[in-house]
């Protein structure tokens, strides 16, 4: 009889262009490929080698059509029947609930445990080893989240309030779940930090695909049918021909909604606290600030440009072009300069540029997104 | 008998690049040639526009070689024996010397009156009634330098003393000069502007052109005899020859201490007072001042990109590119940008432009000048 690990498969949903990047994150180049923490990698290539010890067998990747080169270069480790493309973007149930049916029929065993392709995670054995509790829980039949410690009463995530034990063999901390629940306002948020009940949800989770499979037929029908189609024809020649049939008929649901908050209903979610440090890099706030904790300087400068002159400036200058920038007297600026587009803000301005990007799609300037 | 005015000659020397106003301003294309008040006309055809009414014949320009396309096309009514051309930058007393010696060649009565091709002022008619004060003035013997009435206590401009009232016909607000002073600090500058007796120096003259030659040869006689010798080929044939023979071997030296200062202490300089607005448009705090003053808005964007985005921001955006630019919760923001160069600074920190200029000289990428 195999270990839960040895039955375990890491799956990298890959999708969403972190419109709060622009310019630099792009519809062409999105988050997720970028190396927003000068490490040298690409997010997703670090997310590919946080998980690859842990895996049985592969990592699965799920992106769309366009970034199957990109990716590919990444991670040039991926076999093509491990990459599923997506033909359009269908949110996160289908292409979540395809690579585990995928792997259903490969492995009526598996675990599964779905992982974004653009966060940031430190220390990595800190955060496998929470993995591995994850992997222990989940094989005694739960969906399973990582709940990160909150390290302040942030208000941009959704909580996850946890408080009985499993009293799991291998697993100590996992609890059960109480219920998830939405991003808070900043008194609510404080009183659920105060409270030691709730942890942030940042959408990591691990269960045995059978159960994702079941959850997602009770709650989203259409949906399963679909899947099941696919993936039967996964590993065969037919794979193209059904993605390309099927794909465009599959509802568009976030897996929060298929599977996650109808389970936790049923009592058959748990969490396992993870206390690693978590970012999902989303805006150039957090870029600047996961550089400089790395650096301890307060300017960080991103991409290759020799042409950057400064003066007295805090925050963070980007260029991917070769021109020559002269930045003077600006305290936490961010300057993002591309080809075809620029931008100036400031950190705390810095959520703010979806609504740039947002202007931009109402203008129809789709070149630009 | 004529007038003063019937043989008076404006002249402007249109040199300098204005690097505080780098990357707008360029070697190739230096503040004179900009449009920095969106008034849709070039520096240098604003201050054409207010002296053409007053001269006697004609206004001659004095410019570096490698303008003379973007001048004459500026000033269509230039005619080829009035446009100097410097084959080599020589600073002002080898300009102005020259179209004096040309000038007093044509005309031994001329009254010359020299203007910088790079300052806005403000109205025009009050400009020309202190223009026509400072050329009767001048018809009494005296060069007569025009004083800006302070508005504020200045450290940026030199300052000129004048107390003692000349009583001439024709220029009743004339006076006798005592002493020219350099840049003075804060305090000093407050004391001056409290006395009363003192005006900036906006380096605006008129003079007789044989009085500025007769100092010129006192002061400078190697530059003066250069000057006889370009002047007495300059109406022939012999223009260019001797002019490219001559002009290298000439002195450098501002007009300041090559005339205006020996002339001051030997009691042949007046001052005519200007009480209209004045600015030199220094650097992009001016240029932003002057554009907001006239619009009455916070944000001013010059140039033709139709893709510029803000939000919430208060300074200036210039753009000759068509890149797409957003501008985010910034306050008093300095955004440059041109096809190879990129600013980012504040209104409080114009001044420091010019180091990041000798900082590009100090690195020899003289294309970016």
């Amino acid at each position: 009889m195999r270990t839960p690990l040895e039955r375990f498969y890491p799956l990298i949903p890959a999708g969403g262009v972190g419109s709060r990047l622009w310019p630099m994150s792009r519809a062409k180049a999105p988050k997720f490929l970028l190396d927003l923490t000068g490490s040298g990698d690409s997010l997703i290539r670090q997310t590919y080698d946080r998980l690859v010890d842990l895996a049985s067998d592969t990592v699965m990747v799920v992106t769309g059509e366009s970034h199957a080169n990109a990716v590919t270069q990444q991670i040039s480790e991926l076999r093509g029947s491990d990459i599923v493309l997506e033909p359009s973007p269908k949110d996160s149930a289908a292409a979540i609930g395809l690579a585990c049916a995928i792997l259903y029929k490969r492995d009526p065993e598996a675990i599964i445990g779905s992982f974004a392709a653009d966060h940031v995670i430190d220390p990595v054995a800190e955060f496998q080893k929470v993995v591995r509790e994850a992997v222990e829980t989940a094989a005694t039949g739960k969906i399973v989240t990582i709940g990160i410690t909150p390290s302040a009463p942030s208000t941009a995530f959704g909580y996850i309030r946890a408080r009985t034990s499993l009293k799991i063999e291998g697993a100590p901390s996992a609890l059960a779940v109480d219920s998830f629940v939405e991003k808070p306002d900043a008194a609510t948020a404080t009183k659920y930090v105060k409270s030691g009940e709730y942890t942030w949800n940042a959408g990591m989770f691990v269960a045995p695909a059978q159960l994702m499979l079941v959850h997602l037929e009770k709650n989203q029908p259409e949906l399963f049918a679909g899947i099941s189609r696919i993936s039967e024809a996964w590993d065969t020649p037919q794979r193209e021909d059904v993605m390309n049939a099927v794909w465009p008929t599959l509802p568009k649901i976030a897996i929060d909604y298929a599977v996650a908050e109808p389970a936790a209903a049923a009592g058959d979610v748990a969490m396992v606290p993870g206390s690693f440090s978590w970012d999902d890099v989303g805006d150039f706030d957090a870029v600047t600030r996961l550089s400089q904790e790395k650096s301890g300087e307060t300017l960080t400068i991103l991409g290759d440009n020799q042409n950057i002159l400064t003066q007295t400036s805090t925050g963070i200058i980007s260029s991917d072009t070769q021109r020559c920038i002269s930045v003077i007297g600006m305290e936490n600026v961010v300057v993002i300069d591309t080809e075809d587009a620029l931008l100036v803000t400031n950190r705390k301005d810095a959520q703010k540029v979806k609504d740039t990007v947002a202007e931009l799609k109402s203008r129809d300037l789709t070149e630009l997104l």
